[in-house]
């Protein structure tokens, strides 16, 4: 079957959760649309050179890690010990490889450490000290656990902690806003990130990266390092990247799951989001959303939350962001 | 529709690989299976007195960990460092809740940890100084990591070191065993473990626990409590734990596509073993087997290497166990 070249795309997202309009001020909004727009330029850049799938998401993720309003790297949200640890995945569609990194606590940039299990390691997944000393046995970047602190995410894990609770990061930066009704606090920071693309060879690949959940006990992974829940890619089929309640994520395997409604029940990649997103992750109590492209270079970027920051191209138009519904 | 109450069926597995007929001595045999057949029992028990599969896989692969010939609890492998870092997984099928921990070096029982994470904390996945401190947070038994020694694993750990390599438990066992000459020596002792069940209500569960690689790098993390691919159990489908070359098992999310298939293109539990088991995982390198019970109780045991410890009963009937193809 002759196909045609199909015209490289981008889709990346920083995170999904109860953004009101009325939250974020002007300028706020601005900033995540220059923080999107600018890790969608960063992938879109690889792309437009003739650089595969797999380093336009990488290069896009790392731009979302090092954007401090993102819950991923700089900007990343605290554990209950007021440290924090990062997960991260990255997979090839080309040929199922795969990395994952989860509960980093010295290495800047997550999502090259995942990179580096799935290259330079016979392994998929590495975690804890063991995954922070092997990326830094490879020469990946080292910075101390500060180095990922922001003044808003500590101001938002003391309201947390002191309601005694857990949070998803949007959670809490939801109630932080409602109570010191600051909407323009520096806390006001939600986002799990993550992109997908496609090459003009038709390949396709996806990255997630995060902090995880504000005031989470030590050691908590989510569905972001996880293969087939909050990442996946598969040039037979699709390539997600997830953000929102990890659990309920893991617990469908809702990444895979798309895929494999694509794959086995002939669904379109809209038809198999809107099963998977609206229709099955709800009564369970998983929101979020998630950015995919398909083979044939579909873009979708549903989430059943009030909001979800989003950003895409495709070939060398102009990035394209979004943060409301 | 009506349907008849399901006889209750336990099936277990005590890992896969190149298990060759003449490795093993009539005295060793008797072993691996009193061990199998002893597990099976466990689980057995808890499903004639009414108790519900979850319970059941729980037993059986506490009696699988504590059983020093299978590579989980007691008996497990050897990291680089000379360590023990055990995972496991566990999950219910009637509403898909499940709990995992990896690299635990503190707790006796794996599986237990699971279930905590599953029914005590808001978490899926714990790993890691985190999760053992979550565990006896909440009582369960601390052991020393050494624990966990024995002196077969120790020799086989020396080999496979001296050689420079990590090997799957298997492997390393059968190069211990050719380079000793001595089948009957101590360190040939193989597998991750795992049960699958169905209850009287037509409930299924699935839980998995292993010590993984021998000589794996500190923090590796295979595929056995990852919800997915070494471990998945949904009572519209199937209850599936796997064992063999994990990372493999992780990139083609290998209990979950099975039940996808199942589930959207209409396969057979047969069937879809066989497209996953046999013909899609070897391609990738991918070595091993997996358990699996059905919602109709269909038992399945497929396994694409030369054996797997493996055995089973259906209602009250004699545990039925093997070792070879």
């Amino acid at each position: 079957m002759t196909r045609s070249s199909p015209t490289p795309a981008i889709a990346l997202h920083g995170g999904a959760g109860t953004i009101a309009r009325s939250s974020l001020s002007p300028d706020q909004e601005k900033l995540y649309h220059a923080g999107l727009a600018g890790a969608v330029r960063a992938g879109q850049r690889v792309l437009e050179q003739g650089g595969n799938a797999l380093d336009a998401v990488t290069e896009a993720v790392v731009a979302l890690e090092d954007y401090p309003l993102f819950n991923a790297g700089h900007g990343a949200v605290y554990t209950r010990d007021g440290k924090h640890e990062l997960d991260a995945s990255i997979m090839d569609g080309r040929n199922l490889a795969t990395g994952a990194v989860g509960c980093l606590r010295r290495i800047r940039n997550p999502i090259r450490a995942a990179r580096l299990v799935m290259e330079r390691s016979e392994y998929v997944f590495m975690v804890g000290e063991g995954a922070d000393a092997f990326a830094l046995e490879h020469g990946l970047a080292e910075v101390e656990n500060a180095y990922f602190d922001t003044e808003g995410r500590h101001a938002q894990w003391l309201l947390v902690r002191e309601e005694g609770g857990v949070a998803l990061d949007h959670d809490a930066a939801s109630r932080l806003a409602a109570k010191t009704k600051t909407p323009t606090d520096a806390g006001r920071k939600f986002g799990t990130v993550g992109a997908v693309a496609i090459d003009r060879e038709g390949n396709l690949a996806a990255a997630t990266s995060t902090g995880g959940m504000t005031n989470k006990h030590s050691g908590r992974i989510g569905d972001s390092p996880l293969i087939g829940a909050g990442c996946y890619a598969n040039n037979r089929t699709v390539a997600i990247s997830a953000t929102g309640t990890g659990e309920v994520f893991v617990r469908t395997v809702a990444a895979h799951d798309i895929s494999a409604r694509m794959e086995y029940a002939g669904a379109s990649l809209a038809q198999a989001c809107q099963q998977v997103i609206m229709e099955k992750l709800p009564p369970l109590g998983g929101r979020g959303g998630i950015v995919a492209i398909d083979r044939h270079g579909n873009v979708e970027l549903p989430f059943n939350t009030e909001g979800m920051y989003r950003g895409y191209a495709r070939g060398s138009e102009t990035p394209i962001t979004g943060i409301y519904a």
